[in-house]
């Protein structure tokens, strides 16, 4: 494809699903076109930075019309694998387990919700936005009969590591971790941490910036 | 202070909760001194970025032996306000609202939560981890009698932009919100949107890439 030759840095990566969100509302306002100055402006990233992360991909359009939204659309789409049918367990049906269940968002970006999984007997076979509750026991056999590309792992941190290390030997390639601890292992997975209280941090650093500013 | 003097980029600013959140891990095991390229592989940012970054606040330490961990910590902490005793409302009492109003990592953020508020008659009343849900009616009343300075909003995002200008108009410094849609304001409040599944996206992508590569 020459779309994955380059080696794309890490920051870049993570500019990507940005990019697309902002491209799927232009196109949601039925916008054709857009300049590398107005998207600039939008994500709040320079004009120059977009040219630079685009030109990993290949660059995406004529610079003096604008980038063509659709196909720019689509095309990030394409890169980020939108269109590639993934599926994800979601494995705590805690109050997090059950806002990710029910979070259309999830599905818009091409992931399917197989099973949830839990360890509270009470609620096992209990539905969440359709989606059926299992045993936490069940998860190996689970994974085994089902093609699970992804774990979403919203359990409390004491047993991240050892629910983690369950879903990798059973073979998922991907583990999307909420609990603020560091998966360890040795095996070629992709994991990816959310911390939801960061971005507070970044509020509380703007606050305190004010209050010493007059 | 000194430390403010420079104008710190976003994406600077973005890392100081990480490096906080790493350095408190640092802390619990007793670890009194790193280096910048310790620091760098476990971070996953260069050495040289990490010594980049730390020069906007003066830079942090000694080189040759290595940052003081407590320090370090207690220093990125003033900056971020850690210290600050930010209080934040929750906005929305569904699985989101709860599964933050349980977050222990807030608190340890030196954020209070004092309330929640909800448009549901049936839960009005209620408690979660000890934080009462208001009627989301009670909004004006409870910030002017209560100094607030983040409303965290967990509520689906055709009410977000209202109940946005209701608490920016009502006195609220800051905003975190967790719905895929953009806060429009004319008044000076730092607002930051939090894109959970943005994450999930990177993991799209990794995956992707990982199947293009045979």
């Amino acid at each position: 494809m020459g779309i994955y030759e380059k080696q794309v840095p890490d920051v870049v990566i993570k500019r990507l699903p940005r990019y697309y969100r902002y491209l799927s509302e232009l196109l949601k306002m039925d916008i054709k076109r857009i300049s590398s100055g107005a998207l600039s402006q939008k994500m709040n990233v320079t004009a120059s930075q977009i040219r630079q992360d685009f030109n990993y991909f290949g660059g995406f359009g004529q610079q003096g019309y604008g980038y063509n939204v659709e196909y720019l659309h689509s095309t990030i789409g394409e890169i980020l694998g939108v269109k590639n049918g993934n599926t994800a367990i979601i494995i705590g049906a805690g109050n997090l387990g059950r806002a990710l269940a029910n979070h259309d968002s999830i599905g818009k970006r091409g992931f399917t919700i197989l099973a949830m999984f839990d360890n509270n007997p009470s609620i096992i076979g209990e539905e969440v936005n359709s989606t059926k509750i299992y045993d936490v026991e069940e998860l190996e056999s689970f994974i085994s009969e089902n093609r699970v590309d992804v774990a979403i792992i919203a359990i409390p941190k004491n047993h991240v590591q050892e629910v983690a290390t369950r879903v990798i030997n059973a073979g998922v390639k991907g583990i999307l971790n909420f609990a603020y601890t560091e998966i360890k292992t040795d095996k070629k997975v992709a994991i990816e941490n959310v911390h939801i209280t960061d971005s507070l941090m970044t509020l509380s650093y703007k606050l305190n910036l004010e209050r010493t500013e007059y």
